[in-house]
């Protein structure tokens, strides 16, 4: 008889929130909490005592002695130390971003995107914006929009998703399977309107359709350790708050690829994208928005899924540091 | 000119959840969160590490020297050292617990109920059962279900919610506002068999209406410390885990009151019930649930609602103890 080949472990809900919500808990586990902050350095600006995101050893190291940086080993801070308005502070962070790419020290910086994230203040005021490709050597929040479109059938359980697959060649997460739109949020740009904006251009999806019908959910927030998947170092810090929508289409609309980006789009029963969560094919912190799709659609509930509590617990984390 | 009299300050939506979700973040307060833990005595079974939940030293003293249980003044903790069986630490729990009650020392047990709460180990394990009116003396974790039933109506922003006011002469938030359908999880009850149960009990909405409309919508989690309101002794600890359901209800389907927990119901705008959470009338627990659902519902959006990304959080605890 012919010997199977092995079958790769499938993964429970709860495996998949350990993979994008990775960074630990005091209120569960203290000591290794404590572990991993005292590691790394707490990113701050002057006159400021939030901390606005973790920074590695390796990461902090080439800051130190840069003027307009200080690297403070006993409270493990490193602190911008100039610039008085969000312009000087970008302005400075652009000219640092731009230095540590020159010198190639960073892989994540041959992704640079000339495209700025923004940093927020506790309250919300914008302290500065920051090359997106940087983002996560300085471990700051970063936001983005992330909507489900789906077919909701004539029957009970006949719902179906639209799901995307990864263009093969992007360099992060190429060639695995994402939420229906997504994408991030630059400084200046609406919430809503980069949902639009990107429903469009990944999945054209008409803009008057969008506007009428996408569905403001909540958010999914969680605090992801950056793994070979993302591209260049390991090991980065990124705290994320994707803001959730929930699209309702009817039959005969159907999202296509309208750049680069997407391979093509699947419409696929609730049961075919369960499959492929556990195979571990989708981008991480889209299962994440899928399993809080699930959660609020009825498919998972405290009866047939055992991580209930935690997994919604753990879909919206509270994030340390200030958000928008 | 006739002198207005002074209006009650109105609530903002984060401060119905400051309210409701008490007690200090480790995260974001690391220093307010260690002084509570540290007043606390951390309730534990032998053999185990977990801590169930946090009792105040007032309570905690009472139980000093009696058999059966230890109060260690160095590691903070109370421990119920006998017992190797759910029913063999659920029998000196309930002894514990009358003896309490006998002297009268505390004013919740007052409202003592005859009715078994569950205490779960991490991973699902029943640990033990423990009178409802003494779940707060120990702290521990209890379950509900709370549902929200609602009409849509024809037109967007129409939507009306069924809310049931109280009874006044109710022990606990008589005459306050709550959720259309609300009630705690006893020991062997199913979640879903509680839910049906009490809709039927306390809305009169049939059975086979509920087990084929309701939808479950994930739960909400908090960390409650008790006020006046809840009666009995303040700054008793309850964290609590809600399983939340939405019941769309057509126009010709009326909740009726049908027990005497509840006065009377209102079907009301969202307005309606925004303004009367905003005026403090909704009981604390209750209008977390209703700001779920304006979440889950696009009704409060990042555009709406200054503190969305932290009242997402706020309204998914991640608690420090073991949950079902």
């Amino acid at each position: 008889m012919e010997e199977l080949p092995p079958q790769p472990a499938m993964k429970s809900n709860l495996d998949l929130i350990n993979e994008c919500d990775a960074f630990p808990y005091y209120q569960t586990d203290p000591e290794v909490y404590l572990q991993h902050i005292s590691t790394y350095y707490h990113f701050q600006i002057a006159n400021s005592s939030s901390t606005l995101g973790y920074v590695l050893p390796s990461v902090a190291e080439v800051l130190r002695g840069l003027s307009s940086w200080t690297l403070d080993d006993d409270t493990r801070t490193l602190t911008l130390d100039s610039g008085s308005t969000a312009e000087e502070r970008s302005a400075i962070i652009a000219a640092t971003c731009e230095a540590m790419r020159k010198i190639d020290h960073f892989r994540v910086l041959r992704g640079w995107r000339n495209e700025l994230y923004p940093v927020y203040a506790a309250g919300g005021e914008l302290l500065f914006s920051i090359e997106r490709a940087a983002s996560s050597l300085f471990g700051i929040v970063t936001y983005g929009v992330h909507m489900t479109a789906f077919v909701r059938g004539k029957e009970a359980g006949a719902l179906k998703i639209w799901v995307p697959r990864r263009a093969r060649n992007k360099q992060t997460y190429g060639g695995m399977l994402d939420n229906t739109v997504a994408g991030g949020i630059s400084t200046g740009e609406a919430t809503f309107e980069s949902l639009v904006r990107e429903a469009a251009e990944e999945a054209s999806l008409p803009e008057e359709l969008v506007r009428r019908e996408a569905r403001a959910c909540g958010c999914v927030t969680y605090f992801y350790i950056r793994d070979a998947r993302a591209g260049g170092e390991t090991g980065l810090l990124q705290p994320e708050c994707e803001y959730i929508y929930d699209l309702e289409l009817d039959e005969d609309v159907v999202p296509r690829p309208g750049d680069s980006e997407v391979e093509e789009f699947y419409l696929w029963t609730v049961q075919e994208v369960q499959e492929a969560m556990a195979r571990g094919e989708f981008k991480p912190n889209c299962a994440m928005v899928l399993l809080d799709f699930f959660m609020r659609h009825g498919i998972l509930t405290c009866e047939n899924e055992k991580d209930y509590v935690e997994i919604v617990a753990r879909l919206h984390r509270r994030l340390e540091f200030p958000t928008h």
